[in-house]
This record gives C-alpha cells, sequence and structure tokens, in this order.
C-alpha cells in the first residue's frame, strides 16, 4: 500500500517536469505530420531516384575521383539539379591529391605460374616498369603481421589472408577495411617490398576484387598494395599451403601525380520561413572506378535528390532550407566531408539535423539520432512516420550524419543514422559488379519515403535540434 | 469378350521373341552387380576426384589450349595418371590452328565515354594496333541480323543481344552458342567491321564475360569478334536506346599465329580378359582461360580419373579395359575428340561403351543409352544401379556419348548420356568465375560413383552393346 502514494508522486512530478520543459520541447506541428504522412507514401510510389541513379551510372558511369569522369560528373550532377527545378545550384571547390590508375598485373612465377586477378588500392604505389618479383609472406590475420619478425617480411611481399562474412549491419567490413587500410601501412615500415590483402568483400565466388584506400597519406612511404579477389586468394593460400617458397610478380602502373580541383555539388530548396536554415541530406558523386558506382553511392546521391525534388513539388517551400549535397571523393578518405565541415562548421548552429545516404540502395531498417534530449520527443514523431515502412527506432543508439556528414556532426550538427540493409552490399561495393542491375527500384523508392518525411518535419519543426559547436562529441558514433 | 483372347495371343508371341532372343540378349552377372554396387557406395564417400581437380586447377590454373599451360596439363595428367597406378599411360597427338589472346579493351567513346568489360572470342581477328572505332548497331536476335540490309551493317560493329535464362538442362546455350559461333561470321559476310554479343551465359549479375569459340573456320574471313558481360550488356543496351548514335572503340590483340601439336593424354586399367576391348570414360583437358577450368572440364577430367582409380584398386582387374582419356583442345571445336576418332573410328567395334563427363560438377540425375536393342536389359540393371543415388532413367531418348567421345559415337560406340544438372552451369562457365569453388566435393563424388558403377558393369558383361561402324546413325543425339 506504501507504493500508491510514492507512484502518484513519481507521476505528478513527471508531469510537473514535462509542463516545466514544454516550452522548450522540439515539436513538429500536427499539420507537418500530415504532409511527411503524404511524402511518404508519394515517394514509396515513384520513380524518380531510379531514373537519377540511371541516368548518372549510364551517361557517365564509373567517376574516380580527379579522373576525367570526375569533371563529367559535377556537369551532370549542376544539370541533373537543375533539371528537377532546385532553387538554387552551386559547387564549392575541394582539393585533394591525384591518384591515378592505369594497369595492375600480377603472376605467380613459381611453383605453379599462373596469373591472378588484383586491383590497386588507393594511393598505391606503382612497382618500377617491369614489375617487382618477390616471396610471399602469408598472415593470417593483422595482428600476426604486427607480431612479426621484420626480418622475416623485409623485401617480400606481404599478403594478408583475412575473410568478410556477411551481416546485416556489414560489420564485418570493420575488420577487412582495418586490414586494408591499416596492414600497407605496417607492412611497409616493416621494409615489405608489397602488399596483398583477401579482398575486403563478402562475395565469396567472383572474381572481382575489391579495392578501396589505404592509410598511405605521405606518397614516400606507400608501397605497392592490392587486393585479391575471393577465388584468387583461395588459390593463394592453397598454393602457399604446399610449403613451398611463392615468387609472385606484381606489376602496378599507380600513384599519386599532383592535386586535383574538384568540387561539392549543392542543389538547395530554399526555406520560405528560415532561408538560412538547413536540413543537410546526400550522398558522395565520387566513385569507386571497377564498376559505375550505382550502390555506392550513385544510390545516396539519388536518394536526397528525389527526397528534395519530392519537397520542392510540394504546394509551398518548407519553412527551412532543404539543402542536398553531392560530396567529391568520399571514397579516398571523405575530402568532400571534411573540406564541407572546414568551410561551414562554425556554421554548424543553422544546421538543423542532418544525414547522408552512404550504404548502398537497400530498405532502411533502423533509425537513430544524436539530438539534445529537447528534441528527443521530435525524433519520436519522426519515428513514427517512418515506422510503417518498416523503420525500426533505436532510441539508445547515436546518429553519426553518414559518411561526409560525420565531419559536420563532429563539428556539433544533429545528425541522424538511417541503416539499410547491408547484407549483400559489400558483395558488390567498391567492385566491378557495383552497377545499377543492383539495385531495385521499390527498395530505393523506400529510402526516398524516408529522407524526405524526415527532412520536411525536420523543416517544419517548432525549435532546433540542440546543432552548436561540440554539441555532440563522445556520443559514441563512428561513420 | 474379344480382347481377351487378342492378349493373351500378343502375350504369348512376346514370351515367344523373348526366349528365341535370350541367347543374344547383353546382360551383366549378377556378381558384377553386386561389385559395382559396392564401388558406387565407396565412390559415394571417396574423395580422390576432389583431390585430382584440386590439384589440377591450383598447380596448372587456366590451360588455353595451346598456352604455355597446355604443356604443362599434359605432363600434369600423365604424372597424374602414374601417381593413380594406371596400368599404362600414354600421349596422342593433336593438332590444331594455334590461336593466342593477348589483350582486350573497349570503350564508348559517344555519347557517353566509358570503358566496358569484354573477351575476345575464340578464332577472332585481332583489330589494328589502337583499334577500331565505329558505330554500334544493335539487333535483338541473330534472326533480325540475318534480315538486316547489309548496307546497315557494313563497316560497324553488330552487336546481337538476347539473353539467357538458367535451366536445369542448359538449353539455352544452344541459342546463346547459336549467336556466338554463327553470329560473328554472319556479320563478317555482311561486312561488319566487329562483333559484340550480349555472353552467353546466364549470371547477370557479374562483370565475367564469357567467351567460347566462334564459327570462324578461315583466318581471312575472321573479324574481331568478343562477349559483353551481362551488366555491360545491360549498359549498352540502355546507351543505345537514347536513340543517338554510339561510337564504339575495340581494341583485340590475339589471332592465330601458327599450328600447335597438343595431344590427348590417355590412361588405362588394363583388362585381364578382354584387354583390347575398351570402356572409354573421359573429360577434356583444355579450359578457357579467364578462369582455372574447374568445371570445365577439370571435374570431367577428374570424374573420369577417380572412376578409373576406383576399379584400378580393385583386388582384380576387369573383363575389359578401362580407358581414361583427357582430351585436347575441346573448346575450339573438339580437337581432340575429332582426332580421336580419326585415329580409332576404324576399331569401333573394340569400344564396348562410352560417354564422357563435360557439363560441370552438379549431380548426375538422369541417364539415356544408345545401344543395341538387345542389350537394353543391361542398361536396364545399370540404370537400377544407379537409381538409388538419384539417376533417372530415360529409355526414350539417346546416349551421345559428351563432347569429344560424340565424336566415337557418330562413328558408331554405343553410348551413355549422363546428364548432370545445369542449373548454374553457365554462370561460371568459360568465365573468370570457372574456379574451384564452385564444386561441390559431394556432388563430384556422386558423378564418380556413377562413372565407376556403369564403367565397371560394362566392362564385365557378356555380350556387347552393338557397337559397330555406323551403328547409332540418326539416334538423335545432338552432343
Amino acid at each position: 500500500m506504501r507504493r500508491l502514494p510514492l507512484s502518484l508522486l513519481a507521476a505528478s512530478m513527471m508531469l510537473a517536469i514535462g509542463t516545466a520543459n514544454a516550452a522548450t520541447q522540439t515539436t513538429v506541428p500536427a499539420a507537418a505530420v500530415k504532409t511527411a504522412e503524404q511524402l511518404r507514401d508519394k515517394a514509396m510510389n515513384d520513380n524518380t531516384a531510379y531514373d537519377i541513379v540511371t541516368s548518372l551510372t549510364t551517361e557517365v558511369g564509373a567517376r574516380l575521383a580527379g579522373s576525367p569522369a570526375d569533371q563529367r560528373g559535377r556537369d551532370w550532377a549542376v544539370a541533373k539539379f537543375k533539371a528537377l527545378g532546385f532553387d538554387k545550384v552551386y559547387t564549392e571547390e575541394v582539393s585533394y591529391p591525384l591518384w591515378e590508375r592505369r594497369s595492375e598485373h600480377a603472376e605467380i612465377v613459381g611453383p605453379f605460374p599462373q596469373t591472378l586477378d588484383l586491383i590497386a588500392l588507393g594511393y598505391s604505389a606503382g612497382t618500377p616498369k617491369g614489375g617487382i618479383t618477390a616471396e610471399v609472406v602469408r598472415f593470417d590475420s593483422l595482428d600476426a603481421l604486427k607480431k612479426a619478425d621484420p626480418a622475416s617480411v623485409k623485401g617480400k611481399i606481404v599478403y594478408v589472408d583475412v575473410r568478410m562474412e556477411r551481416h546485416k549491419d556489414g560489420h564485418d567490413y570493420g575488420m577487412g577495411s582495418a586490414v586494408r587500410v591499416g596492414g600497407p601501412v605496417i607492412a611497409s615500415k616493416m621494409g615489405a617490398a608489397g602488399f596483398l590483402l583477401r579482398s575486403a568483400g563478402t562475395d565469396a565466388h567472383s572474381r572481382t576484387p575489391h579495392t578501396g584506400v589505404t592509410g598511405f597519406r605521405d606518397p614516400k612511404e606507400a608501397i605497392p598494395a592490392a587486393a585479391l579477389s575471393n577465388p584468387d586468394a583461395d588459390q593463394l593460400t592453397r598454393i602457399v599451403a604446399y610449403g613451398k617458397p611463392v615468387s609472385l610478380k606484381l606489376e602496378l602502373d599507380c600513384g599519386i601525380t599532383g592535386t586535383y580541383h574538384g568540387a561539392n555539388v549543392i542543389g538547395e530548396v530554399t526555406g520560405k520561413k528560415h532561408p538560412d536554415q538547413v536540413v543537410a541530406i546526400g550522398g558522395h558523386l565520387d566513385s569507386w572506378d571497377p564498376g559505375t558506382g550505382a550502390i555506392d553511392d550513385g544510390a545516396g546521391v539519388a536518394i536526397a535528390m528525389a527526397a528534395g525534388k519530392l519537397i520542392h513539388d510540394m504546394p509551398q517551400r518548407p519553412d527551412r532550407t532543404i539543402r542536398v549535397i553531392a560530396f567529391a571523393n568520399e571514397e579516398m578518405g571523405l575530402w568532400g566531408g571534411r573540406a564541407y565541415a572546414d568551410k561551414h562548421g562554425a556554421e554548424v548552429k543553422k544546421f538543423q539535423l542532418g544525414t547522408e545516404s552512404d550504404f548502398g540502395a537497400r530498405k532502411i531498417w533502423r533509425m537513430s539520432a544524436s539530438v539534445k534530449p529537447e528534441a528527443r520527443g521530435a525524433i519520436d514523431q519522426i519515428a513514427k512516420v517512418l515506422e510503417p515502412i518498416g523503420v525500426a527506432y533505436d532510441a539508445k543508439a547515436p546518429g553519426g550524419g553518414g559518411s561526409d556528414l560525420s565531419q559536420m556532426h563532429g563539428k556539433g550538427m544533429a545528425a541522424l543514422t538511417l541503416t539499410q540493409d547491408g547484407t549483400d552490399y559489400f558483395d558488390y561495393h567498391h567492385t566491378a559488379n557495383d552497377t545499377l542491375d543492383k539495385i531495385d527500384p521499390k527498395e530505393l523508392a523506400q529510402n526516398v519515403a524516408v529522407y524526405a518525411a524526415f527532412s520536411y518535419m525536420a523543416a517544419q519543426a517548432d525549435g532546433d535540434f540542440g546543432s552548436a559547436p561540440g554539441a555532440f562529441k563522445n556520443d559514441g558514433a563512428e561513420e
């Protein structure tokens, strides 16, 4: 019987707190919620994003940062924003080292002569013309390499053989990309002549090796570094297992040739009430070069552009600006995202909420957010609008803003994480198989529905989400 | 009531016929049936074939006919037959035009510049150094090409865009290979500058184009001819659909450089009663070069070698010889099979029964036979031994002997067809993805069980299966 009074007391206290904070709570007006639901439902049956990604991957194709296709991609983005009717279209310069891929070749010289399919990694050094020939020394983990006697590695080709498995959240990529980013740097420091890894990808059966960036930042420390497809890695591992010295010839023609001046391309639907306050969404315009960058990240660009277009096509402009950013050179080190944050970090308070799509084209199944406590109710409202299309709200996890926009989040921008189903993402990501046929138009449309609905609700909210310099330090978001 | 007497009459007539022919019926003695069942059960749990195909694809890898790997493959086969203990190991020369692949490259010059992944076809001509640049003209069938005005094709790059679908019996390959074999010849006759097709393969999503031979026999009629992967064909088709002229640059460095002297490699388990009478089984030793020729046809070689090895390891030699033939250059026109039939066709009566494995490594699910009527009972006996491991007997279809041995069947050799499940065969066949990981050791072992059991029963049969010059003309077998 003692419980009741206490419960009553607690309830009255909560009510009091609620009342006290009511004035400072961020909320989405009921009319805006209703409009967001209509936007969501329209987007689910809208083909705009699929048309956009078809256009980009067909008319431009692969878009390696700094390649001739980089300029064509930017021209395409400017033209596409304008054709979609965005109110304001502009670019902001992003400069970065120009790394070029020209050719790559590998063959086992002995004991069993044969070629191997591989692909050079970003910032890899080239070999001398004619290649290098050296003995292969295999490690089954990055730790094993770290612990090796440098004398056993010096002058050899280090081969780190770690296999990734498929997961919905793609978490094995943490391990795979650590090998790819860190392995070459460690091998270089140990005096290795070259570095190979089993592709940081999950397609166990396709001869389409997986490229990606290394941790080389100073060209002087770079050594030739490349990835073997999974079946080629299987083959090399079998050959090493015979126990005879394995001699491999590696010829890579690639390297840094200068500085490239590219740009982020930005389209805006201008807010009618607070044009200087922005909801920031986007994707990255560059891609790795073996494929046509459909899931990475034509899809992200298309999702954000289509969400902006849907909001643009409403009878009235939203209260705040919807800013769609097609970032430059995400792949070789978030160059576009970092340049953006350098330029706009000081005005982070103007960024209402933001996130980038850069994990493929499958359905979004989870949302999390890093916002001020007083905006949690508005996030709940957004979650309720997204729940009917399969998005679960994880109230405990942070929101990191996606790849490039993680940099603005790092400056204090309130951010969401909208997690796509990544089960087969690493089958295609960074390989020749990242092509349009991997995108399901209906799943892509679900992404647009999520982006359009949340962007509109954030733009219409009474109040902000807590963006401020340094606001979300140590929130645990790792993007 | 009139029926009964007629039925009784018919029954008594059939009985009379049966009795009259009893002396000439070929049968397998009961003891041999029992031994075959034991062989079958042992083979189902035996790893020899998988070890063999692992050895071949790892130690030799790709084995393009006439390439340096051709000699290595023959050396491997001789050594492997000897290591397995075969009683007699020898080679028989096979000569053929030497076609070499050096490099291939294609790019769309306009309207949307980008590279395309493709692979040159067997007997394709090379382009001049620097390539050819011409307009693409697309056809959605071989018939459409045939019906086209030659003036619309002259000087252009013909592109035939026919899509294959998966089927258990792989029947779409009839259509796909007809485009690949016949299309280039037709295009050449019409004055085309080059020929492209959508790969004659069923992997709709992998950038691994499918090579194979063309119908060019006279190098003077050959034009540059290549296959696009399915995603690249999708891309070219989309680009053509914009309705603007599509200019494509094609650079192929390949062609016929002379005559190569290769060989069939043969291992025998010598019959103790009739050593000159042979059961002929085999596979082909050559492969296309992008993959390592695991399912096409390392598996076939391994199945036949392992079946021979199992029979070899019995306490006694079989009555007749088991001859395992690893054929040369099947891929570019059954050169090994034709040379074999040229040399041995006159002695066809000595070939008790034969068939070759050349449709991958999945389970055998169907058997058919071309034998004399008096041997049908022995085939029924074989079918009964194979039924428990999933092989259905189709008594109405002919047996063609498989790819190379179809040539001996054409000379009059009694032959089986042992049909494997080909549902995913054309996903990998003739592509870079034909690698060891596509083989399931248990499914491979089922093949060995079938080959060991039927070979042993044929070797022990009382009587023959009807091999004789010209015996099975017009039986409808198309292999």
